[in-house]
């Protein structure tokens, strides 16, 4: 068995490859050209797959790395991104776990099986992300808490892409009667579709709980400027009787009673307090605050 | 017939059992590694069944307990996980309930049944949560209701799971022509079949419906935020004339008609109240309030 | 052909019966633990059916009832419950209508035809509440609309579940090719299968609609808002040249233009009212109100 | 080839057509109990469809209208509504349109034809309603808006409703392989199921436009709210100070700073214009308005 | 093989072809009645294909223009639109392309290459205008967003339904075994209905984040609402005790404390302050504001 691990998609080897072991052009093409889904395709002679591992990078943005794979009658040939270090170094983690693999069939689900460890920590990522927005949204709705529901979101939409047609390979793998994959495989393909199948129900759920978050944000909001039009209205019905009152002991006119007296103030006081009592004492009556 | 009772499944019961009935690696791995999804596999020589029980604690949270079922012609294996005592609880229950089973397959079913019991009292108890979200959704909604109502939803999400995957199972449970099952257990395995699929029917009715609070709680809030502006409108209108009046009167210009009268004051104040109650009225006429 | 009308499930009438035609301890069951999903099962001998019928009271709350149906190749057993005397009438209005009937399968027909007939009045009934519903909201929208927005959706969901099962069942019984069921009855099962199938149509449109009731409100209320904003700021901007003005006149400070003139108060006045005009010009000018 | 043009459901006529070609006493019933839905029954001796015309009335109100049509060897009836003389003048241009075709298969194309032809005038009408009713919702949200909607909506599930049922009916007649249709038909009925999924697919599209309309309606009003907002913050800005100040000045305490000085009042407007520009902008600085 | 490139589909050539290769008249019609759905249909002889080209012109707006192709044993026949200059020019670019090509099958591919080629740069034009309408959603919602925002929509529907129709076109060819395509075409078939499907993944995705722009839109809004509130709440606090503490030391009553003192302004001013920031303090301890 020969495993081929092809570092740059444009290294002469790959040709050399291709014409070995009549490789399909278009397939040649789509590891060049890269950002493809993940797919697989039987040709005569070889199985061709596409897998996408996704990971995070510092700032928490999303980063998704294609991977190509061959799988032959005695050849494997997997052919990585130029400029993705973490997909080689994961390449060499297969390596060294298919130590003792002595089949092609078995290295090629090794590759898979890695691929598909990629995505459980991102997914645990978003979990913990969502529980805080949640958090945020309910105690402090601010622009940002906003802006980071959406950036989540649209991570969240890629996400569901890659697993979704990852779980498309992963079944069409688990029903395939390939010759180059051996019987005794198939346990093991079928736990890798029920990893991928778990994953994206997982995703799913992270995205009801997204719009679920993104609903408390909006009820958050709609409930603080209640509560503020509570709290200007009360201001208003505290203030009014004091300022209409005053202002009538104010006027120059004639006549207001108790004016002349030693306890004015203490009167017109009284009645200020009384009033703003008995109005906020009839809202609160009627429930009309 | 022969039953293993698994209760702890790091012991090394297991794995003597897996070299007797030639137990598969991936399977014993599943019973190890928890927080497997319900599901069936039918390998050679015995079927490998995953069930989740749910329960609430005392705090109203839901948690889920996996239990691991090996079905074969002779055997039935059944291990639960070790820090779970209500799971143990339950299987001596079973253990009661299946005194005079003779067949593996009664016991096996008798164990499903039991499973699939723990789900409507859960479902219960969300049914009447919604009900009582709904009614302070609509008589006082409180950020308290809101994060109750996303609490709800989160546990309604993960309960849809569980019950999804258990249908899957009991769908291919009772389509399975297995030889270690008899055919006289196919009316009770469509019936655990039926009552799986009622339940499931039941969260999806219970999702709409606390959505429909949700609804509830953000109409209703808005609708507090109408009124208190009437009542602050309300409340400016009435301050509006008197204000402007006795502002004007309290000027210190030549020439307020009336203001030099004993009756300024009663003037005065007949002015603000007739052009308190006009405005009100003109307001209303015109349903601008 | 034999007619078993068993109007209580609990009589050992039932046991008597299912005795001599064979019917399956668990279809026994279902007859007396009531609630059971409309359902259609074939056994060895019968086919097994359950029907709900629905009827409003006289609050207008929606309530199911079940009725269980064995027929066999010269028997039909009808089971209500025993507290529903509404079914027991039905049943009486069936025997009427069959009385020239002399096979099992026309009985059996005449009585689904009946339970699948009390859809339609209900149907009617949540028509117009959403009818009603929807013109409340436009123009009074209330908290009471709002409940009863969710009660009517509460029972729709229901009613949408009854009619999907019972749709299943009719389903199957228009495909089925039961030795009881004989082939020119086909043309009646497809028209029920018709029926219960436009009705769940009905269903659907009754729930598009009233969620749309339930948007209506929502924006209904934020133009009502919307409104009253508008004329709080109206009234503000009335208010505020005459109180900056007047509280300026008010001032105990020298050389207050015009004040001491004989037209002081007209001169005010005109200021007070000129400003206000520019103000509300400049307001509606600009579309800022 | 004879085709039997019935103008009234209730006429004797169709009652000796039923007895002459044997049709089916439930599509009889069909025929004279109005309001089916679109459906196609294949019938020994013919094929029963059920057409529904749509058009608008003066008021822009959606009508409906039954056909009815029998399809046999050498035979098309068609039956219309008797109140509806729309559907008698189609028929007269079916007449006309169909002079040259001597077989019944030909005859009843050209019904099917006319009677989806029907359905682009009104799609368009609800196309150009829709593209009002987005501008009014952006640029003057009214009420009058809100019930333009819901009732436009109203009709489109209505509309759905009939096309999503005549597709079916124009899928089932390209597949079927019914002895009353010619091959060489194929083509033209396979057109007219092109048509009618074409339409479905637009109202489908301008359902999905109208809920953008009633989103346009929300997020209008609610920016609307948010608008005279600022002018009453702005209004009660520019208020504060000049209000405040002039307040303190009238009061009767001793001391006030510059108020014997002639130039009393020109020192207290700058006072008041100051800290009202000041005011103003720290707000706009922050963003806070 | 030839290939017959029509420009005009009005001109009598077309006709000629008709005639020549027994073209069905349905398809001639479909050629001169433009605005059809693109789709596939197998007719004995050929294969007719109508093929949906997109294009943005100066102003944003999406532009769709119809192709239609008749593929035969050894003959291409190209219909375009005769006042579309970007599809002769395409087909310009095609006869370069498929210069060497000396199969029919091989035009044909070419042809729907290219057609596919013109949705990849109208997708990424869209997708770079969601992100500005996203940017300005959370920044500064304005109505001219929104507008924005439905006019993006409409064109995602209307793309939506050529993408959905071209895939079901591609699908059909690379299931199909027509006599007209050779076996080593499937490959290249498949990758136009893997690009096509791409494309329709990211229609999906795009709409997706369109509705969540307007989600921020609305959020956006009522957050700056809120904000606004708490403006004016808290220019009404700063206020109130000023005017409240003025007015009534502006009363024309004896007995205010300190009103003849020489300290008496700063004493009402201490007053006031104080009062304020006891307020603030009070609302903001009790999480009012």
């Amino acid at each position: 068995m020969e495993w081929h691990k092809i570092l740059d998609p444009n290294s002469p080897e790959l040709d050399r490859l291709a014409e070995r072991y009549h490789l399909h052009p278009l397939h040649i093409e789509d590891c060049r050209h890269r950002n493809q889904n993940a797919k697989i395709e039987e040709s005569p002679g070889y199985i061709f797959t596409v897998m996408k591992g996704v990971r995070l990078n510092s700032d928490g943005a999303l980063l998704t790395a294609d991977l190509d794979l061959f799988l032959g009658e005695n050849f494997v040939i997997t052919v990585v991104e130029d400029d993705c270090p973490e997909m080689q170094a994961l390449m060499e983690q297969v390596a060294k776990a298919s130590n003792g693999d002595s089949r092609a069939d078995q290295v090629y689900y090794r590759v898979l099986d890695h691929m598909v460890d990629t995505y459980l920590p991102v997914l645990d990522h978003y979990d913990e992300t969502i529980d805080t927005l949640e958090d945020q949204a309910l105690e402090n709705p601010a622009p940002k808490t906003l802006s980071c529901i959406f950036e989540t979101k649209r991570n969240l939409i890629v996400l569901r892409r890659v697993l979704a047609n990852t779980r498309d390979v992963a079944n069409h793998l688990q029903r395939t009667e390939s010759p180059f994959i051996n019987r005794d495989m198939w346990p093991f393909l079928r736990d890798i579709y029920d990893h991928v199948a778990r994953n994206l129900d997982t995703v799913e759920m992270l995205r009801d709980l997204l719009s679920g978050a993104l609903d408390v944000y909006l009820s958050s909001v709609a409930n603080r400027t209640n509560q503020v039009m509570k709290v200007l209205t009360v201001l208003g019905t505290v203030a009014l009787p004091a300022v209409v009152v005053s202002s009538i002991y104010g006027m120059n006119v004639k006549g207001l009673p108790g004016a002349e007296s030693p306890y004015a103030l203490a009167i017109v006081l009284t009645l200020m307090a009384t009033s703003t009592i008995l109005l906020l004492w009839v809202l609160k009556r009627f429930h009309w605050l």
